[in-house]
């Protein structure tokens, strides 16, 4: 049993970047934890804190010492050690030299192969401490810092000035001097509650000394909560909810060391304007929690988070509230000003936003995107005027005076100005829509009208970059491709929309003219989906090998494509599953070999000899009729579950047929029925692909 | 997958019991862990929380409702289940109405012994959300409470009035009422910095709400580390070490929910006592922690721990001294009263102490004790007259004002006092000593005389108690004869002394002149050494029957049973060890049927036949011969190595030797031969006890 010690490191900095700070926390966390696997140092736990001015561990029961471990190095065979005379050999004594010893301190082993000469020896285990400096070291150079900081003529660099350095290894200052500071037992309290130094005994008692003493809760989860907590009471006492954005609850725990909530108020009026666009002030400039009624409305209040407990909060309210007032004015003022000319009359100007230099302005898009949507609303049965109308109008919020200024109202704006213009709701509505979903989970768009914008306005992204040769390439992904791709088919599947895929691909390529220059971009879009869509249902819980099984027989309609997949899912369940798959496989490589995979082979029933292949033969016959009507319906489950009852005169057929019978005539005719049974199959999937 | 939530339950109180705080809270914890797992409610951890005004617990990620269960019943057997013309029989009918059913709704259910009727039934699983009430009730009803208080008209009870519940599952308050108070979400914070209600609106944000907002520091562990660190850095800024002294650190933990450490002062004249009457009177009186310097010497200043953070720390510091000095004034002026008198002259005072009513008073025990550890003392080769000194001065410090007002001084005041009284060194010493070891893992007494005195003391008691039948029975054991016991072995075995046991319990016997009414003493008080020796070389890694086999041999030496376990230990790693045990237990059972274990069996060679028992006959005897020399210097484990050698002579004896011969001579020659060979054996130890 090993010694142990708790261990604690905290580095004392200047500021953190906020947003930062969780990624920093757990990155200097992870490094540290591999550095003592790397070492093979045993603990218990691992804690890791984090505030805006720190950034610390505490270890349990650390091992204070590496285990002491044998090293052997095995040299020549006992054999080749010693001549005639029995003086070692030249390379007995090389290797007793490369191992720093005489030839006298090598052993020799026994093994069933014979005799060997070997070095042992005991490697006695490092002291913890004096590997700890490296370890610390290591893991703060592989910090995720988009920009280091170097300062005065210190060495080392680190994302901000570091001020305090404190490693306890049980009750003793570990001697590490790392970007220029040389640990001690002090860390420093809250900037105004305590800024005096705190004097820590042990590990142990770090955290709760900061709390009680220094006024600094350095726990960073339970900072969060607190804020949370508070957040939620507050808007509680006002009578409503709190609106928090988990983004900006981060972002604030990353700000503060001790979390103290106050409410705030702002005059009525301002609650005219969009509740979006109030929310993007208060939270993008101030960092403070909106607040809505239980029905939902905004509340002229908000809550800050400040990172002292003041002995005047009034007076920090009174504050509060005089800096967001011109934050409000000037949304109402971009409300006000926006307003003055619509929407409509903005498309000239986006012929000065460039979208991409290759495939012209955002002008020259919305045009694309008008032209694709029509067709997709046609296609849907709804009306392509409004789809077309929506498209021509989707992107002329961006030259608002709003948007302008917080980009994520984007669609959201342009939604509120259209209604205002007196559009149609489902134009306005697909303003707003034509950008679902944003991120992972989110929702889809709701109207016909946006779901055809959207799905014209990222499939005119995809398939232009695509053909001016910059697609995704691994995490580059500037146009967010990827989110586009899945956006694509999850509308398309989830809305049950009987879209073909490629067909609207072509659709998008024909929309650029003489723009495009890769060829087959038709191809390499479609493979994207394809490789999308494969995430996307593995998601849903199916099996590679089921996705294989259909993509074999590459359906173009996304929707088409499900119902084949779960029709697999289903026939796998069954007993005859198996040996239909193997069967399967079978013909197919009898098929591959003898290159007879074209269609139109006919079987000549006159050729039949075997009653096994007789049999087959009328199956396959009666099955081209009975499966007709459903083809005709899809009802691919029902189709395979049809095909399952094929199992036994199938395995017959192998155990009592030679395909390759000597005899030419027969032997193609054999092949023309084995190619017919399989375009059975073929008709839902490759269900060779199935494993067991 | 089913459904899980946070569950928050707190229960705000009066001021607990500071000293029963960890253990209702470890209990709380306990009792609602077993009510969920018997509830089969599965959940991710539980966290407990602890304050003087608050028991509360955090259970995260907890099964908001049970499994749904099949319940099944198995009625008749259908052959018995039905008449010839197929109505149902009695029986069924019975069976049916027992499961509130009918007849109809039975299944019948196949085994490999026939068709039975089983009733099935889904049971569906509750709501965890009702199940609550009873398992916070339970749990609560189990906390060991001494007395249980009722208050006002108040239905239930409970260690303290208690003023406010949360329960919240999820964001949702559970409705329980529960010692007349019904569930909220409002706690309460530190009694002065936020005596306002504090809304909790998710379990998670509990605790760090009420540290924010609440200056609550909830967590008792974490309190208790903020202590220690607290003390510690005032301490380190007094250029001293506190002393921390673990239950009164326990204690305060169980005192405040924001703990401050304050420092202050006391007059340097009081150095001049002896440094544990300052301690106990600044711990015992005022829960202050006292300050020694690197030398080890008191520094005439303490820590309080208050709970607040004042705004005026000056006046309560200032106010802590204030009540400290007449503590340490009165502690000065029994040190001067004490003085007055020596300790011998406090002798006769004794008389009036009484010890236990049968028993006599300390005077009489003093007596005792003094006979007693003269002996012990000549045994152990040393000045007999210290011991009897020493044993007569021992109590005599029980009736100085210091004791009295510092029971746990005693010993040590008796030092102090007999040095001052130009006693023996040794002597003094053992006047402190004579109580060791105090508790479990306690140093033991370095002087011979302090070991005489100890060992007599502790004998005198443990015989007393057991002479008048009142040996300590299960939890009850007021005289802490238990650890007594413990104490007298410890001392014989780590201290070396070749004492012997039941010797000494004889002496100490024979000191109760017509008091002890049991008899057979000596055995039932060796029996309890006995049993407490058992589980002292468990603890140190001996095994079960490896005592057993030790016990079966009663030694009556401590020491010398040490050697011979440790020789048993060593013999079982031999590979012979085995086959000689089963031969043993072979032996023994073989004489013991045939009531031949007597001693002085002749064996005559002249009725030896076989070869085998000849060659057994002679290695006896050689054995004999070959052992005197080791047992002389008993060299337990050499003995056994030597009768390990005997392995073989005797399996072949088992395998060619008949015992039960029909010529009776040759029979009981045979049997005085294996009582020889099994004597030899248990010179040492019952080896036949050890189990493969």
């Amino acid at each position: 049993m090993s010694q142990t010690q708790d261990l604690l490191i905290e580095i004392g900095t200047e500021e953190l970047p906020p947003k930062a700070l969780l990624k920093l926390s757990q990155a200097f966390h992870q490094g540290v934890e591999q550095g003592l696997k790397n070492a093979e140092l045993s603990f218990d736990a691992l804690r890791a804190y984090a505030t805006p001015r720190r950034l610390a561990l505490v270890i349990s029961k650390l091992q204070t010492q590496q285990d002491d471990l044998t090293v052997e190095r095995r040299g020549p065979a006992v054999t080749a050690a010693f001549d005639e005379d029995g003086n070692p050999t030249k390379a007995l004594q090389g290797f007793a030299r490369s191992c720093g010893v005489d030839v006298d301190d090598l052993e020799t082993m026994q093994t069933e192969k014979g005799a060997w000469l070997i070095f042992r020896q005991q490697q006695k285990g490092a002291e913890t401490a004096t590997l700890l400096p490296d370890i610390i070291q290591q893991s703060l150079n592989a910090l995720p810092i988009p920009k280091r900081m170097r300062w005065g003529d210190l060495p080392g660099e680190f994302v901000r000035p570091v001020h305090w350095l404190v490693v306890l290894l049980g009750d003793d200052i570990v001697p590490v001097e790392l970007l220029g500071v040389s640990a001690d037992r002090f860390t420093v309290g809250h900037r105004f509650h305590h800024p005096q130094p705190i004097r820590i005994s042990t590990p142990m008692t770090y955290a709760p000394q900061l709390e009680t003493e220094g006024h600094v809760m350095v726990d960073y989860e339970a900072r969060k909560q607190a804020i949370h907590g508070q957040v939620n009471e507050l808007a509680a006492s006002l009578g409503g909810d709190a609106v928090i954005n988990p983004e900006l609850l981060e972002e604030v725990t990353g700000l503060v060391e001790w979390p103290v909530a106050l409410a705030g108020n702002f005059d009525q009026r301002f609650l005219e304007l969009p509740p979006e666009a109030l929310i993007s002030s208060m939270e993008g400039h101030q960092k403070y929690f909106a607040v809505r009624a239980k029905n939902g409305d905004l509340l002229p209040h908000f809550i800050t988070i400040c990172n002292i407990a003041s002995q005047d909060p009034a007076q920090v309210i009174a504050g509060n509230e005089r800096v967001i007032l011109p934050r409000l004015s000037d949304a109402a003022f971009f409300w006000e000003t926006d307003r003055k000319s619509p929407l409509a009359a903005r498309q000239e100007q986006l012929k000065t936003i460039v979208f991409q230099n290759k495939l012209g302005t955002v002008y020259d898009k919305s045009q694309r995107v008008a032209a694709l949507a029509a067709i997709i609303a046609q296609q849907m049965g709804s009306e392509a005027q409004l789809a077309e109308r929506a498209a021509l109008l989707a992107k002329c919020d961006l030259v608002t005076e709003m948007v302008g200024e917080f980009p994520e109202l984007q669609g959201i704006m342009g939604r509120y100005y259209a209604q205002l213009d007196g559009e149609p709701t489902d134009v306005a509505e697909a303003l707003d829509e034509q950008y679902r979903p944003r991120f992972a989970g989110d929702e889809l768009p709701q109207t016909a009208t946006g779901i055809a914008v959207s799905l014209a306005e990222k499939l005119d992204t995809i398939v232009g970059l695509f053909g001016i040769g910059q697609p995704p390439s691994g995490v580059k992904d500037p146009f967010a491709l990827r989110r586009a791709a899945l956006g694509v088919l999850r509308i398309i599947i989830e809305r049950q929309l009987s879209l073909d895929l490629f067909e609207l691909i072509s659709e998008a390529v024909n929309n650029f003219v003489d723009i495009l220059t890769e060829d087959d971009v038709r191809t390499q879009v479609m493979q994207y989906f394809y490789d999308r869509l494969r995430g996307y249902v593995i998601d849903q819980g199916a099996k590679a090998d089921e996705y294989e099984s259909v993509l074999a027989v590459s359906p173009t309609q996304p929707l088409d494509f499900m119902q084949r997949l779960n029709a697999v899912a289903e026939f796998r369940k069954l007993e005859q599953a198996e040996s239909l798959a193997a069967g399967n496989k079978r013909i197919g490589n009898i098929l591959r070999k003898n290159e007879a995979e074209q269609e139109g082979l006919v079987v000549e029933p006159g050729l039949l000899v075997e009653p096994a292949e007789k049999a087959l033969a009328e199956q396959v016959v009666e099955a081209q009729q009975a499966l007709k009507p459903l083809y005709a319906a899809s009802d691919y489950a029902g189709i395979l579950n049809y095909l399952a009852g094929m199992r036994e005169t199938i395995d017959a057929f192998f155990e009592q047929v030679m395909v390759m019978s000597d005899d030419e005539a027969v032997r193609n005719n054999r092949l023309a029925l084995l190619n017919q049974t399989r375009a059975l199959f073929l008709g839902v999937a490759d269900i060779s692909c199935l494993q067991e």
